[in-house]
């Protein structure tokens, strides 16, 4: 088993008798190569992420590793509940209709290539999932992108922010695109912006599944 | 437990002892209807439905029909495996970037709307994570879809086709935009067009994570 520390004391059981490599500060790329270097030496390995590893998570990397040198090591990809899954899950149901997920980690991608992504999915009446909204040091990349929706979608629209979800100190917030700036977002949030058609009920956010009237729902 | 007998069928060792609403025949709205009316009346129920209940899915029509007359019920969505993180999972690492899902059912949303949207999010270089390429009545979308991503993407640009996602009959593709519709698209069938930096490794489709070089992978 290897992975990161964090993610390895939330499935402590799972750990018993085998053996493990944790790390605080080994990087994902070491992680990767140690997991297929133990791979190609004939061992079983499981490289442990958070969420959904194929969701803006390690999948990629393990490949992007293989290839330079691990051409022979089987690698199957287990699927997980990634952030979309869980905030949309404890927001209501935003995600009925067409969505888009956006990263607003400009580290690795140019924020021009992100802005025209944000204009495009608010234009054409997506449902925005946003990835990475804010950290210590990109604090300004949350503001921006609520501008860009906001020139294509109105300011009473549904916004749910949820940090750390399925966690002990799990936060749950349900505002709108006008008021979402004065709500705690951090590191561990995910944003969900809804479409033109998203509603609040009570304390839930519901994105209704189509644009016609198929449906009879009078009881 | 409420829920279509298929699905029932896959849990069934869930089911022993607990008292079951199975239906062939019941319509979803009905399906809601009776989980609602059932918990309004105090039992404890759990409507099962495929892949993720938050993921065009079932979880939306539960709120909608339950604020029509059964305010008081509450409602605890259970996030599970879409097929976009299955089909994912199957192909390699497709969504390792930010991505779009589009619907081509066309039965409750406008033509126009969804050939905005294919257009917006292949322009933007999104990732696409297609829904509902094709049924037996609606086979020509998934044609004019594929022309109009062609219109913004090369016809080299990897594609990946998973039928019936980690069932027994499940079939992956793994093509190309121009040569996708010479496939098998059914209606278990979801398709993930790559943007512009995702590749094909041996029998995998991997999109690389950034669109800088920040890791050096040489080893």
């Amino acid at each position: 088993m290897v992975g990161y520390k964090t993610y390895l004391d939330l499935i402590d059981e799972l750990l018993i008798g085998r053996e493990v490599f944790s790390s605080r500060m080994m990087k994902e790329v070491e992680r990767c190569r140690k997991s297929l270097e133990l791979a190609a030496a004939g061992r079983t390995v499981t490289l442990v992420c958070g969420g959904d590893p194929g969701i803006y998570a390690m999948a990629g990397l393990v490949f992007e590793v293989a290839r330079q040198r691990f051409c022979e090591v089987e690698i199957e990809i287990v699927p997980g509940i990634a952030a979309v899954n869980a905030c949309a899950a404890r927001l209501g149901a935003p995600l009925m209709h067409d969505f888009a997920c956006v990263s607003l980690s400009d580290l690795l991608t140019p924020w021009a290539v992100i802005e025209k992504r944000l204009a495009a999915a608010a234009a054409a009446d997506f449902v925005l999932v946003i990835y990475n909204p804010r950290s210590k040091k990109r604090t300004e990349q949350i503001v921006r992108a609520r501008e860009i929706i906001l020139a294509h979608r109105a300011p009473e629209t549904p916004v749910g922010i949820v940090t750390a979800a399925t966690r002990e100190d799990e936060k749950i917030i349900l505002t709108s695109l006008a008021g979402m700036l004065d709500c705690e977002i951090g590191m561990q949030s995910t944003v969900i912006v809804g479409n033109s058609r998203t509603f609040v009920w009570l304390d839930r956010m519901v994105t209704p599944r189509g644009y016609a009237d198929k449906y009879n729902l009078r009881v």
